[in-house]
């Protein structure tokens, strides 16, 4: 039903009640009308991401926590980071944030905890460094990076916890559309560092969860 | 003195007696006999990875474990897997094996436990499936493919435990190089799939140490 | 007359009466009028792919069968499936519908049965087996995907009828245009499998009536 | 067994004494003997591709019918083309013979009729333009080209049999690698024409048999 | 004064009362306003090309002769064809006209005698094959063509004249932009076969008259 | 009979006695030797390019005229420029010299007087300055460059005859391969300047064959 | 607090009262105003780049000085050059300003002169000739060029200065994006040339500052 | 007579006794020894540079002071830094210093004093961060690194001295070839980072000499 975006836990059939995720992009209003009072009618929880500005005007009525820098909307989410797991979620720059956003609203509807720490990039090397001890009690880290990422093999190299990369589509020139970010998560001299799609916030929520075994 | 692969605890400093990995490719076989000669001195651990067959053959008086397939030498490895960590390896195909066995040597190296399943690509869907249940009792998959790379996301819809793509540069026209199993694994539709490098076997298990909290 | 788009008979010369397929995207409204108008004078079949919304709108008054979301539309379309021939038309998401309607609305002029399986991608593996021995009742499958493109490979491997992949422009990041999913037919493991351009529903269908010798 | 290239009946299960492809190229001698023998022992035919020139040497002593320039080797090959199937093999140049002789060998091998017509690239149209009526008596035909591919389009433009496009790595400079051929296929303006990846008169050959139900 | 586009007689000094040709897209209208003017004041002849629709509808008022599928306008152009040169320009399809627009208005500008000869694409091989006597009877050819440029081989093969292969960024999919069609030109196998930019009407036609010798 | 480089002429067909250039890189020697000999028979002139060292060492006792650096063997060559057309051949360093010569040695063999200039790269502006009279005594220029290819802009628009640029594959890092030289030809601010595949120096001499009606 | 620009000397700590750089584009109106009234506050220099239209328009009510060309806004910017530093801005085309007019703001806000030369592009070879004496009076000469970008290589083998190219993205088909004109920058035959991001002004101006040791 | 690679001061013509680089790798034994034998006659200094293994032994009986690791012979050297200018030149890792010893030889040849720091990449930060005040009393740093080159942002933003980024081939998948650490470089968030060509160790040292105005 949720296009490209489906909760992990499907694919083992039958566990019922999980929190479903719906991208909303590409969908109708009228598509998207449909699920969500399907999931009202039977008290389910459900999260719609990469909504336009469109569909968020058109859906204001209905009764969502809405998250206009995430893209995000929620129908009855869980009162509370059930899973006991905490993960942190840093960005180069404040052009980032809207994926980071998008990966702590999704990580939050999967029960865990999430906390962004924005800006920490490393022309700014310093704040990053003072950061550290305070990221090491974390469970997980996502890094979130456009222009050249190389938050992502420092954070990687400087930190205890699992790092997942995500590129963002941030720069232009040779960054444009996230390539060299992403080349740069991938060829990270920073051993042990793991990497998700460009903008893709959502895919590392869904693996930080399934990582940290929450729903498992 | 590692090049570009280094034991990821090393960030952390002084934690002592902690086995070393060094990426022997672009190494001397003077360089590589200085760095092997040191670490029997003071009988320490210590693996080597993409050793050519030019450097196999020049240490070969020397007290190590070679893994022909898997370019690897090992030098007084631990007994057994310690942590009681258990990944599964599986290959799409046999071209695969040499990347999938580079990751085993070195996850067993960090102390975990390492299966390999060879040759089972999505061709032969069947095979898959009959494992499915088997590799649901690791902690943690890597899948390694080259080619289009769909083992990615059919294993990681299949199974419960966390999935890392290995893309492999095995394949031609326009797979050559593995740029083409890569954008599969980055563009999966399986949710909570992450990738490393292409051929990083290497990266693979020490992202699986670093997730699954080895020696952490 | 027509464009990119021609229907392959034409090649051949002289055969009278064959269907036209005219590509309607970079054509006046003007020009679309000249063409519909001398059908209807002469009561020819016609069929218009990649209609605009604003064509589609400045063309309302004619007597027109409008597909919106396969973006045709068709003049005096054979009354049933002449050929006898059926063809199944499996897509990936939701969001590769346009592309599908689009190969089914082709197929059905030129005289072919089509049935579009929509939302079989390989995240939810079961579906798509479920599925398997009612889509090997067709004479060909059209697979339909974007993103990564697995379903081409499950999908081959699965069924004993031919299969025409036609990788979708679906999907962001590394997946952004269709490339992935376009090196992933190319590179399929999966033998026999065979491949359109990109988003390439007319020549998906037009290749099934060739291959499948449909008015041959 | 045979890595990348499997007999596409294999999915299908069960059906028994089908001929078996290998993809020799990245085997060990050692691995090819065992597998030979194998199949000497229970009589059942089977196709090398992609053979190197050390490992035909060192095969030699087998009872085998080696193609210098496919680069195969068959045993027990089915005597007669027992599909009843003809298929025609249009090359461009004569560096382009390889490519075409694999697919050649690869479709006797299925049990289908195949016979080459070398050098009829569209520097030369008339050539190619005398061969039409000659070349519309096959059920299928195979067009193989490196450098800009433009034989694809006019050939599929030309004749009445479906038209499967195997793009070759032949040129230099942009040709390089066989993209542009590659592009030249799948951009075509002739309806109907698919393509194979790179080099691969394999697949092209397997889709043949597929789409014309050999052994179907 | 004329930004990317300068006639090319400038480089050689001094010569006065050549006609001057002025890239329109990326000035201002107050800017194009000025050179008009200008033009108009020493009654000397100009060419804007690239012409956008608001720049066209700004300057309506002014002296000049616009075609607008040509996206060019006119001023004191010469009133016949000087040099007596003849050139033909071919399209593949009607979507390639407003670039052969743009290369028969320059080369009119210019003095030489232009006539286009549109929708001979290899698709229907045989409308090229009916005109070549007459393609024959010009001084040059400029062949106009997107997708996958077949039309240039084929063409360049098939007649006497020097043939320039103008790429056009008309398709999808692989061809988008037009890299597949300049790789197609570029990589002919039709010998003495050359090559502008993708789009680049004008530069086709000034690179006639310079090798036509007019002005020369 | 050769392979992708044909003489221009043929496809007018029928026209007799005109000199054959073969491209020898992908032949054997057999069937080199083969072509040779049928033309020594019919005392036919016919030139060899692309010529391996091992290739041309094998056919040292014919009576060939080889020319090492350009790779070709001449039989029975033009005893002088019969067309009166003179070309000048520009290189911008000396690492462009084979594809200088490759091109001479074809211009030659076709009839045109060939002159290399050597070193004139944009480094050395003064050189190229100095030259610029003598240049502009020759009816047509090729310009040949590597590295970024600044020298084709500025030749084109220094000069009068027209020029036809080659792109050479000499440099490193991005200049590897020739794309940034064929680029730099391609998006070049010089109106009127045209261009050829990468180190493809027959293929500039066949065009200027052409361009100047050698043999028209 | 300022994206991806910020003024270089940060990262060295503690200096104060050094002006502040601020990446307008991805900023709300809100943030801007934000920022601006806390320098207002505290009488500090600030710039804004890549204004957009809609942020300029919103903002003019603040006592800034707007570059509409540039995209940029100070607020109480130096009086004067107070590093008595001079640096000249070379652009091939005057579509290539709005990057020179960023530089220059830039660069004056740093306390350096700086002087635009519009229009040299080597096209008109002898207009750049005529001003090279006047170049090789500046400290450091920055060249900005799309397109095919043979400027750079020009320029610097031209003029003792040192020379930083930065290419633009102006230019269409395979100079689309600003590719070509890199590529020639990184590739260039002229020793000493160092280069930026396609289109970063603001990194050649801060480059300029750091090299000549501006506020160092 | 330099090849590619010619002594910057060329360009202002007439300054005698400079020292000549020679770009080796593409010259003959004969040509090479012909141009040291002139140098030597003069007394005057040569550096060739990316010498191969093949010349070094062909060459080893001239007074030539060679550098393996650098690929470099000099005659004649300067015998201290004249200059007075020092440079610091960063590797990411031990791979990257054949292109770091060939930056400082011709650093040195050219009258700089030159220092090479190994192995300081961002996955030990530590060592970086130790060792900043020491680059701090540097005139200009250049910064050598392959993979993802997450040193030059790191670098770049901790230093005062300007820096000069040089990307190597080290790295293989996405690194290969060097692409992913040229972007990192060019998409920097340092500001005032400037970038040369892939392993263009020569390249940097001249960008130096000419930026700190040596022999200026």
């Amino acid at each position: 039903m949720s296009g490209a975006h489906t909760v992990f836990d499907w694919a083992r059939q039958a566990r019922t009640g999980l929190p479903e995720v719906v991208l909303a992009e590409s969908k109708t209003i009228l598509q998207l009308r449909d699920i969500i009072e399907a999931n009202i009618a039977r008290k389910a929880a459900l999260l719609l991401t990469r909504l336009t500005d469109e569909q968020a005007g058109a859906l204001s009525d209905l009764p969502l926590q809405f998250n206009a820098m995430a893209r995000t909307a929620a129908l009855n989410p869980p009162a509370s980071a059930e899973s006991g797991r905490r993960i942190g979620i840093v960005t180069a720059g404040t052009s980032d944030l809207p994926v980071a956003e998008e990966a702590g609203e999704v990580a939050r509807f999967l029960g865990m905890e999430a906390e962004i720490f924005a800006d920490l990039g490393v022309a700014g090397l310093w704040r990053l460094l003072e950061r550290a001890e305070e990221l090491n009690g974390f469970d997980l880290l996502i890094a979130v990076a456009g222009m050249e990422g190389a938050l992502f093999s420092v954070l990687s190299g400087l930190v205890r916890p699992p790092v997942i990369a995500v590129p963002t589509s941030v720069g232009y020139g040779v960054a444009q559309g996230g390539q060299a970010a992403l080349s740069s998560a991938l060829a990270s001299c920073a051993p042990g560092l793991v990497t998700v799609n460009i903008d893709n916030g959502f895919g590392a929520a869904m693996a930080a969860a399934r990582l940290l075994r929450v729903n498992g």
